[in-house]
């Protein structure tokens, strides 16, 4: 148990941006809205999932929608706490802590922000360790809970609450409340136990997530190389380094969809990278070749600070490093390849683990 | 206060189906699914609006979808209780009492369902004494009532509460929901006073369902004419005969859509009348001329029995006479227009009530 302050948001923010893969939203936003609640009521407490009571009920709050049109249509927060309550209200329980479903700038924080003006702790846990874009893409789901009762609240004033046997119908018919409701909204969600989230959720990734951000911070004031620090704390792989020639984008049904084009610097000269995302980056291509695919982790950064890019942010001469992490092992499992894998998101290839695919082309 | 039993069913299936103006579903499965729930639970209160008291919590219940759907996907009944005890949990509160939304061959017979299966009364009103195919076209929404909170369930197991600021908003987010349930789903809706719905709703309508029905099916004992019969008891007038030479239709985004096209017969003959429709019959053009249009009603009936048909049961080769009622006097009033005159479903035609647009010209 430790208190989580703006300083430690900062941080949690930056580090959840990069988890994010070119998803999760704006951390600039998510930043503030997080720091804004903590000043306002006070610090939040982190707790372990080791120190949440196995029979209480926690619940992820997070919003729902393509990141783009949170940068115009901000949240008021009162929505937010519409969509716990409400929760609270249908389940007729008392809500002993949220959390996060994602890693991501604006899904990271989010609980921060009901935390903060609920009074209760944040658990240091997701669903994903990562940024997927559909209700049922977490281990969570992978798991055998249900997304539901859900409560998804939009800051004009409508709540629908979903009591679903299914999480794939509960994406599809939050996924059209969603665009009618403006193309974005809050929600609480997989309404769970103590002993749920210690056993199925990623555990650890809001901690995990600080220490990146204070790494790549950090690292620029030591005079280190924040590429070495980030693939230290990460694990990950370095993938690519280039100048974003191209972007295609689209807003679609309720998805950022699009694609960047990434011609090669310094020893990749003359090689191209495509990084194909829907809200997140799912799959990098070197000409005919893969060099990794959803459910490990695509991440672009700034080739000279590590400050990660989201999708939305990503612009024509950008110079980024593309890195590959690793993904949280529940979603290798057969039915966890099935529910996020390349052929889940229409791409006509095979899993194979990041560690694999870079053999003899790391660099 | 009188006991509807299940010849009073028939009577008003019959005449409901009438009063559907094309819409409303297939009334022979209305029928036996409350003459099942009668068979099965006894009689069914029926109160007249005074009866009910001024405070009690009134709540319709209905299906929503297109009814062509629901002759393939019959519902179990269950999510009809789904719908009904899952808006009471919501509330917190017993329900007094249900109602029809509309006059139609299913959503007329559903009261009685949820009636004799919950051992509630029905209340001889409903929102529109006619059928309309949007959740906002009630008496109720133009009185300035809130379509939510309102509960919608499938058979599968699904259930939705909506709790909005916009009858349009809800609409338009359920309608998105029916699609994803298959075309049809079931909900409880408008939950009011006892005194909302005497001031507000259009009160009498199930007694005089009951009246037309049972002139149409007496008049062939008592060897009366049934045209006659039916014009006496609407105050409909006749806007033409013919046979039916041709149906376009196409389910599209829950609804039924379409026209029939009906040669003359008799005193019609070498004139051709076209009805288009949305579920409902809502426009009726002879050559150039309109002869009506919503929210009067446009009734087809079977040329020698005056049984009604609806319009996912029109075929070439039926013969037809095509009634004009006029609508109830609430309908007529700006915001009525607005909300459910032509210019509302896109015809380019104001609204000019039946009985003017008849003069000179009725038979």
């Amino acid at each position: 148990m430790r208190k989580i302050d703006e300083q430690a948001v900062e941080d949690i923010a930056l580090g959840a941006a990069l988890l994010g893969t070119g998803g999760g939203g704006d951390p600039y936003i998510g930043k503030l809205m997080a720091k804004q609640a903590i000043a306002e009521y006070g610090p939040v407490t982190l707790l372990s999932p080791d120190e949440v009571p196995e029979d209480a009920l926690v619940v992820p709050s997070a919003m729902m929608g393509a990141p783009t049109v949170l940068v115009e249509k901000l949240m008021n927060g009162e929505e937010l706490i519409r969509s716990f309550k409400g929760l609270e209200n249908y389940l007729g329980k008392k809500i002993y802590a949220t959390f996060p479903i994602e890693a991501g700038g604006v899904n990271s924080m989010i609980p921060f922000v009901v935390a903060a003006r609920m009074g209760i702790p944040v658990i240091d846990a997701d669903g994903m360790g990562r940024a997927f874009p559909e209700l049922q893409m977490l281990t969570f789901h992978l798991a055998g809970l249900n997304a539901t009762p859900m409560v998804l609240s939009d800051e004009k004033g409508n709540d629908i609450i979903f009591n679903t046997i299914n999480n794939y119908f509960t994406e599809n018919a939050a996924r059209s409340a969603v665009v009618l409701m403006g193309g974005s909204a809050t929600l609480s969600i997989y309404p769970m136990t103590g002993k749920d989230v210690k056993e199925h959720g990623v555990t650890g990734i809001v901690s995990f997530a600080e220490k990146i951000g204070k790494g790549i911070k950090e690292s620029r004031k030591n005079g280190q190389n924040p590429i070495e620090v980030l693939q230290q704390l990460t694990g990950g792989f370095e993938l690519f380094r280039g100048k974003v020639v191209d972007v295609l984008r689209k807003t679609e049904g309720g998805f950022n969809r699009g694609e960047a084009v990434i011609e090669g610097v310094e020893s990749y000269k003359d090689e191209t990278l495509v990084v194909e995302f829907q809200n997140e980056n799912l799959i990098a291509r070197k000409g005919g070749k893969i060099l990794a695919t959803t459910p490990d982790l695509i991440c672009m950064v700034n080739l000279e600070t590590c400050i990660p890019f989201t999708t939305e942010a990503l612009k024509y001469g950008q110079r980024v490093l593309v890195l590959g992490i690793p993904c949280d092992p529940k979603f290798r499992t057969p039915k966890g390849i099935e529910t996020v894998g390349p052929r889940y998101f229409k791409y006509d290839v095979d899993y194979v683990p990041i560690e694999e695919l870079v053999k003899g082309d790391g660099k």
